[in-house]
């Protein structure tokens, strides 16, 4: 199975980052992708002041162009996010979509990112957004599939609770940025992949001159056993992975840590 | 504060094993640390033929050894893990003695090493050892200290719980490998510690030509931000950081993640 990753220089424009998007998912579906993931907030610029004014609900044109995308490729495809209204509130949301257009889901990020690093980066979502209730797994023709969104990255019980919902293959859209991205990118993506014995594909926007909050791209996949299968730099770009699901009954057959839990003990 | 690890070449020869680890102890004190741990397993070579033959039980030599020791060196000593023999069973068992030669707690290691990747290591801990049953959080002058040993690692939750317990600071003796070593021990030392935001102190034995298990050896102490801290290689060695507890708070401000856990919905 190969899945693809699209890595968008995203612009301050809605109407041309569907088109970007749309050329990128050919490329990869070119490649043999049969799964694409966009990135976290792929057509809206990754600020507070934007998130209201880009935003949309499920009926919206973008979930539209997602369910519309989805069935011209016949992809299974993870919709990134986007701001998504629901009455007077707004959401950071990943909608999925199969290849028959139809909406098999959606994730709202269950964590919202407010983090103030003095000098470097500050960034309070919850200005804005409100954050999702539910933990989301899904059942596609691939086998089930759990979705997160970038900050949720950092909380351990929502990838151990995905896992033991049945998902061996999650999807992240993230926009980590250029000071939390070196710092913890990648030992956060190999370890929750590892910690659970899944294949783990994160996808960010590409660093942009043009947009305030500098992403720090490097989107990626890993496997069950921790290890990085390819990864990206910070330009904009696609990648597209073939991934191996025996590798999944492979480690935890030789090191079966989900079997060796004491949950009557934590 | 400064931590001191000691890296030592384990041989098959107990009083040797003690009387090296007395002296790298001296060692460490003379770079001015005041908490000195040892690695898994420091006075008895890591094979299951070699536990029964090593193993006393708490009032035994070892533990006499280690409250002298520390005593003598006035130092919260960590006593890496001996085969702890208790009625019929055996324990792989840290045993932690303060500054007084009194014993404040052990934690006996819950998650026993089991695994098989065939061409590579197979180690059944459990043909011969008992797990223990309690996570070990223990008041020290120093605050709260979290211990656990080697595969314990790899259980995100016993790492959570002990935080949330109140440990800033962990210990673990450890003797990953060199199979699962290169692939592993960075990355989950590493998340470790980042996730839970406190400071991380993995103690190996050094890699022996004398022995059938190659230890990885890496000993080294991680920061709340999830950096080394600093780093042996493989060969026999001590290691003293010195780690400013103030980096926690500052981290926890910055990046509030055990704020922001939604303890509802996992």
């Amino acid at each position: 199975m190969k899945i693809g990753l699209i890595q968008m220089d995203v612009v301050d424009d809605k109407s041309k980052n569907l088109s970007k998007a749309k050329k990128m998912i050919g490329e990869v579906v070119g490649q043999g992708a049969e799964i694409v993931v966009l990135p976290e907030m792929f057509s809206t610029p990754y600020a507070n002041d934007k998130f209201r004014p880009y935003s949309e609900d499920q009926d919206g044109l973008s979930v539209k162009w997602m369910q519309e995308t989805a069935k011209e490729y016949g992809i299974l495809l993870i919709g990134g996010s986007i701001p998504e209204s629901d009455g007077e509130k707004l959401y950071n949301t990943a909608f999925v979509v199969n290849e028959k257009g139809a909406v098999l889901g959606r994730h709202r990020k269950m964590h919202l990112f407010d983090i103030d690093v003095p000098g470097k980066v500050r960034f309070i979502e919850s200005d804005t957004l409100t954050p999702g209730d539910e933990t989301t797994v899904l059942d596609t023709k691939f086998g089930k599939i759990g979705v997160a969104i970038c900050y949720d990255m950092r909380f351990p019980e929502l990838f151990r609770k995905m896992t033991l919902l049945g998902a061996e293959l999650i999807f992240v859209p993230a926009a980590f940025n250029t000071t939390t991205g070196p710092l913890h990118w990648h030992v956060l993506t190999r370890a929750r992949a590892l910690d659970n014995q899944i294949f783990l594909a994160i996808a960010s926007p590409a660093r942009s001159d043009g947009l305030d909050y500098k992403a720090y791209g490097h989107s990626l996949v890993v496997d069950p056993w921790g290890q990085i299968e390819n990864e990206l730099d910070e330009k904009e770009g696609v990648l597209v992975v073939e991934i191996d699901m025996k590798k999944i009954e492979q480690v935890r057959q030789e090191i079966p840590v989900l079997k060796h839990r004491r949950t009557q003990l934590y």
